[in-house]
C-alpha cells in the first residue's frame, strides 16, 4: 500500500483531521505510526460502537499500531462509582472484542490498555499537576463540556478529565488520537497544552457523530435513541420501526447506520444490501453502494418501511453472535445489576 | 506528665481546637498521638516560622510524635515553578532545622517528610480523584481561599490544593494536623470530606495569626512587614524601628513577637526580658512575663522606642547562628537566584 492509499484508508469517513499536513508528513517520515482510541466504561454499549471499530479496522489495514484504551478512571470522573469500574471494564473489553471479531478484525493485532494501569503513576500524577497549573477552570470546563455530564458548578473531577485525556496521548506513546466529534474540544485542549509542559502535540482524527434513531445523538441514557448490543431481535425490530425516518429525507439515524456501518461492511465484503419487497411494491432490490440507496430513498423509490425491515434484518444478523455470548451476558449482568 | 498537663501544653497559645472533646478522648485512649505541621516551600522564610516551631517543641514535650511536611507539590500548586521545588525544599529544611536548634529542640525526635515522597503514588492519586468527585469548584475555591493566591477564574491546580492537603492527614498517618488560622478552611474541608471516601476525620489544632510589623499579617511578598531569617543586624533593627507600635496600644506586631516568641522562650528558660534605658527615662527594667510588659506598655510606663531597642537586641541574638550558617546561605542563594 503506498502512502496515498494509506492516507485515504486512514481518513475515510472522517469529519476532520488536525492536521492533514502533519499526518501526511508523518506518513512520509515514520515507519510505524500508532493511534489510540479511548472509551470510558460507563453505560451499556450500543450499536454505535461498531463505527469506531470499523475505523480501527481501517487503521490496522493501513499498517498502524492500534491501542484501545478502556479509560476506567475517566468513567469515574464522569460519575461511575469507583467500585464498579472493574466490572464495567471487563464488560467493555469483552463487548469490544466481540464487535471486532464480528467485523473480522484479528484482535491479536491490537493492544488493550486499561487507564489505571498507566495513569496511577507518580510521573503521570505530577504531569496532571503541571497541566493543572497552566489550565484554569474556564479552560477545563470548555474542554470537558461535550464529554462529561457537568453541573454549572462542576465537580472538580469533571475538570481533571480533559487534563488526563491530554496526558494519555503522551503516556500511551502514540502519534495519533482518534475519536468522535464530541471529543474535539478535549483534543484541541491537548494540542494546545501538552507543549506547555514539554510534550509534542498529537494528530487528532475526528469521526462525525452518528445520529440517534430518534433525535440528533445516540444517547446512552435514552433507550429509544439507540440499539443496545444485547437487545433481542424483537426489541431491535421495534426500535428500528419507531425510529425517525421521513420518506424522502435522508437525514436520520437509519441512513447513518447504512452509510457508516452496513454499507462499509457490505462494500468491504463485496456483497450487496438486499431490500425484500412484495412484487406489488416494486419487488426485491439490491444495492452495492450507499449512494444508490440514498438516491432511491430521496426520490421516494424506496419506502421507509421496506428500508427499515431490511436494516433490522442486517442488524439482527450482525448482533446474533454478540447477544448470545454467555460470557458477555454474565459480565453485563454484574456490571449493571 | 498527666493527661491534663499534656492537654495544657499541647493547646497553649492556640486559637481553636477542632474538637476539644476529640483531643481529650484521644489523649485518654491512645498511647502515642501523632501530629503534622506542613509548610510549602515558597518565599524566603521569616521570623514568623519561630512560632510554629515553639508549638512543635510543646508537642514533643507532651510526648507527641511530630512530622514536619515540606509540601513541595503544594508550593507548585501555589505558583512555584516545578523546577525550583527541590532547591526551595532544601532551603526550607535547613532553615527549619536551624530554628529548631536555636530554640533547643532535638531534631532527632521528629520526622521530616517531603510531599512528593508519598504523594506521587497511585493510591494517593486515585484518592485525589475520589475527593475530586465529591467536591465541586465552589467547595475547593472556598477551602483554598486563604492559603493559595487565586484569580477569580482559578488555575485548576489551586483547587486541587485543598484536596491534597486533606489526603495528607490520612497518608501521613497522623491523629492531628496543626496549622495557622489561615489553614482553617482547608482543615474544615478535610474533616468534612475524608469520611466521604472512607477515612476518619482528624483533630485540627489552630494557632492564631501573628501580626505583621506593619499591617495585619506578615506578608511574604511585602518586605517591610516581616523580618527575614537572613536579615542582617542593621536591617533587622531598621525594620523594628519602622514597625507600627503606638504608645499605649498593645495591638501590634512587636507585642506579638514578645508574647508568642520572646517571652515563651524566656519563661521556658526561666530568664527575664531586659529593657535597657538611661536613668533619666526610668533606668533598666526586667520582666519575667508578657503580662508585665503589656501592663507597663498600656499604662505608658514603657515607651515604644525602648521596647523596640530591647526587642531588636533579642531577635538579633536569636538569629545570629542562623544568619551565619554557611550551608543555609548557600542553599538560599540557589533557591532564589
Amino acid at each position: 500500500m503506498d502512502i496515498q492509499e494509506k492516507f485515504n484508508l486512514i481518513t475515510r469517513n472522517l469529519q476532520e483531521i488536525i492536521t492533514k499536513d502533519e499526518l501526511e508528513e508523518l506518513l512520509k517520515t515514520k515507519k510505524e505510526l500508532s493511534v489510540y482510541w479511548g472509551t470510558m466504561p460507563t453505560g451499556s454499549i450500543s450499536i454505535a460502537y461498531f463505527f469506531p471499530m470499523l475505523k480501527i479496522a481501517d487503521f490496522l489495514k493501513a499498517g498502524l499500531k492500534v491501542k484501545i484504551l478502556i479509560a476506567d478512571l475517566h468513567a469515574a470522573l464522569d460519575g461511575v462509582p469507583f467500585d464498579l469500574l472493574e466490572k464495567r471494564t471487563a464488560y467493555y473489553k469483552r463487548a469490544i472484542i466481540l464487535i471486532l471479531e464480528t467485523i473480522g478484525v484479528d484482535i491479536k493485532k491490537l493492544e488493550f490498555v486499561r487507564g489505571r494501569d498507566f495513569q496511577l503513576n507518580g510521573k503521570y500524577f505530577e504531569d496532571v499537576l503541571k497541566l493543572a497549573m497552566v489550565s484554569n477552570v474556564r479552560n477545563c470546563k470548555k474542554a470537558a463540556s461535550e464529554v462529561v455530564k457537568m453541573a454549572e458548578n462542576p465537580l472538580l473531577g469533571n475538570l481533571i478529565y480533559p487534563i488526563m485525556q491530554a496526558l494519555d496521548e503522551e503516556y500511551l506513546q502514540v502519534d495519533i488520537q482518534y475519536g468522535g466529534l464530541d471529543q474535539r474540544k478535549v483534543m484541541v485542549y491537548a494540542r494546545e497544552n501538552l507543549p506547555k509542559i514539554g510534550y509534542k502535540p498529537r494528530i487528532e482524527l475526528i469521526t462525525p457523530m452518528i445520529r440517534g434513531l430518534i433525535g440528533e445523538k445516540m444517547s446512552s441514557s435514552i433507550e429509544s435513541t439507540k440499539i443496545d448490543l444485547l437487545d433481542d431481535e424483537n426489541t431491535l425490530r421495534r426500535k428500528i420501526n419507531k425510529a425517525e425516518c421521513i420518506e424522502g429525507n435522508p437525514n436520520n439515524g437509519i441512513m447513518s447506520l447504512l452509510k457508516y456501518l452496513i454499507m462499509v461492511l457490505k462494500e468491504d465484503a463485496k456483497e450487496s444490501f438486499i431490500v425484500e419487497r412484495p412484487e406489488k411494491f416494486g419487488g426485491t432490490v439490491e444495492y452495492s453502494s450507499y449512494e444508490e440507496i440514498e438516491d432511491d430513498f430521496v426520490s421516494k423509490r424506496l419506502h421507509p418501511l421496506d428500508l427499515k425491515n431490511a436494516v433490522a434484518k442486517e442488524l439482527n444478523t450482525l448482533l446474533e453472535r454478540i447477544r448470545n455470548d454467555k460470557e458477555l451476558l454474565d459480565i453485563h449482568k454484574k456490571a449493571y445489576e
